[in-house]
């Protein structure tokens, strides 16, 4: 017997159909012996609804009362689900994020859970009772409807999970597991058995979607031993745990890559201490987030070139705000180049093993791809490459590391 | 300067453009230096969609997540609506029922509004805060989500106007006010400025869907002047107020036709005390609702026929639990009829006149229509007619009291 906490995504409950399904799969559960509090989306398409209404009135609009409007779809479907696993015979009920409740922050439409009062929930667990929670809302300290951001039922259910001490929490989605590459262009990925939090951290901010990178950090910091399986079948998924759960450790973990990236350069920045703060300061005032940078060895001691990336989408307003600033800053020319993708490789086993960034540049050599940009972390190396050679350079990569499917 | 609940139905909400149209309203009577209230309906379909939903899992729903559902539609509106206010400039805020709180019993699916807690709502309406609160939805003692029943939008918007002793509660609707007959039957029939709500009440209850009965009888009760007006103009509509406001009171105010009748007859039932309750007992059991009765004196001292009504929906029930009470009941035969249809001529005048019944009689006799059931109350009178004279028995009644438009 566990106690679980079983999260369904917006594509599990669609329609009816679907929601009947997600009701088998829990009392499957609960028939197994299982003590069950299940975490559900709002049905697919419906919050894009929603939020496309606000938008159609204001897109400077009050946040709060956002939250009141786009919370609504996954109270309906904690309402269905209850009606759904009653009708197989269990006791279930909904229970609304300000029920319980779900404590957040005041900071509406991307808000962070600071406490989920769970007593209550604890002892309708104990007594067989499926409790159903809306994911993705809560309430703000003044008794206003909150919501945590899109995906936000992720951190739902890994929260949910943590306030009522769950043995695993299971993220049912549309994949059956985290692979080590994106199996629509490496043909021969694998989908993992194990993976830690700190690689399924690098995994979900460079793009591969699986998990919000909220909830991982927050299964991270509470040890909530995390599952992304499949709503589709019965078979396991991944499991996301500590390190210590995974006996042998892989040296690379997956090959991912994140098309959303655009490259700035500025040229003839003076080199002096300082400069970078000074370009640097006007993107975070303008909340542009920065991800790679480099900066050239000068070659005559007094100028040098900058070179990092942003989002694609903050590409025109960066450029706008640097330009802006010209006369401040200094530089000669400014360039920007959306052609660009991100290629990581990500693994705990870099940390003792030496010659794995080596690998990638080699491998990338070989294959005629040239490295723009490069940034490491930890447990993970990053290349900045053109982006036609994407696909070229995932699958190598996939065959330098061993990852490759027999 | 006055305070007025203004409410909005689900025609007047059904997309952006038509609550872009019901902000601008409602910033009218804000202009016009009055503290305003809105409730809200569910855009017109949505409650449909929602109930439609419930019934697609189970057709014996838990009711108390059957409101978990539904009571979603009116707080997507209330949240659009604010947002509609503010981009006006003017301050606004949804108010959901819990958070209010509109405090209900239990009875979920049909709850009764037992109190709310306006304080907090008329410090900001005194404030200049424009407050939109969702209808149809409250809060049961035990902390969960109850509804009001279909159509109780109204009594949520006259209970706010209760509680926060608002001057008017303004109804906005798809009609321009309460017509002295059906104008679709009724060409000359004519708007009434004012009505009472014991007017109000015996229109309501016998056909004239323009208010939800039980939210007259609120506003009787905590004598809350209503105003049934038009969404689509700025006309004054029908005001709906206490018999002490109307100076000049005319004899009849209304004609009106329920359709949904059925005529059941039973034929040579014993004559002796305590028949009727033996019959209506059975009835009463089966959760069926019994209108006009009549039974016809006796010719022979023995046995007599008596007749009544039910709705056309319950025609088939009452006949099936007559019919396996036959043994028991003693009667001959029974008969039903649903090609009928009750006629009723409303007004207060009436208590001070006499001769309005008898002018209804030879009204209705003059077009050579036959009477098959009559019934009274102190401010109306009802006839059961052969359904295809409806129109003519409309035409001539409206006519004879006077009531045609010039």
């Amino acid at each position: 017997m566990a106690r679980i906490v079983m999260k369904f995504g917006g594509t599990s409950v669609v329609n009816i159909e679907r929601i009947e399904a997600v009701a088998d799969k829990v009392k499957g559960e609960v028939d197994a012996g299982n003590q069950v509090g299940v975490v559900v989306s709002a049905m697919a398409g419906v919050t894009n609804q929603l939020v496309a209404y606000v938008d159609e009135i204001s897109t400077l609009y009050d946040a709060r009362e956002y939250d009141v409007v786009v919370s609504t779809g996954e109270q309906v479907t904690s309402g269905l689900l209850a009606l759904a696993l009653q009708k197989r015979g269990l006791d279930a009920r909904s229970c609304l994020g300000w029920q319980i409740p779900v404590e957040t922050d005041d900071a509406h439409g991307k808000a962070r859970i600071t406490a989920i009062r769970a007593d209550r929930v604890v002892e309708w667990m104990e007594k067989g009772k499926v409790v159903v929670v809306p994911g993705f809302q809560g309430v703000a300290p003044d008794g206003r409807v909150t919501t945590l951001g899109r995906g936000g039922s992720d951190t739902s259910a890994v929260a949910l999970a943590a306030a009522v001490e769950a043995d695993l929490c299971d993220i049912y989605t549309d994949v059956s597991g985290v692979y080590t590459s994106d199996p629509r262009i490496v043909a021969k990925a694998r989908k993992l058995d194990k993976i830690t939090y700190e690689e399924m951290l690098e995994m979900a901010s460079v793009g591969a979607k699986v998990l919000q990178t909220r909830s991982v950090e927050m299964a991270m910091k509470h040890e909530v031993r995390l599952q992304v399986r499949s709503s589709y079948s019965d078979e396991p998924g991944t499991l996301v745990v500590g390190e210590d759960e995974i006996v042998e450790q892989e040296l690379v973990s997956g090959i991912t890559c994140s098309r959303d990236e655009a490259k700035i350069t500025l040229t003839c920045v003076a080199d002096r201490p300082g400069v970078a703060a000074t370009i640097f300061g006007p993107l975070a005032d303008a909340a542009i987030n920065v991800d790679m940078i480099v900066q050239n060895v000068s070659a005559d001691g007094k100028s040098t070139d900058l070179t990092f990336t942003v989002a694609e989408a903050d590409r025109e307003k960066a450029v706008q705000t640097l330009k802006a600033e010209k006369s401040e800053l200094g530089f000669l020319e400014i360039l920007s180049d959306s052609d660009v993708v991100k290629v990581s490789v990500i693994g705990m086993g870099m940390r003792s093993h030496v010659g794995v960034a080596q690998k990638m540049f080699s491998a990338l050599a070989d294959k005629g791809i040239n490295i723009q940009v490069i940034s490491t972390s930890e447990i993970k190396v990053s290349v900045l490459i053109e982006e036609e050679y994407t696909e070229l350079a995932l699958r190598a990569l996939h065959h330098a590391y061993g990852l490759d499917a027999k």
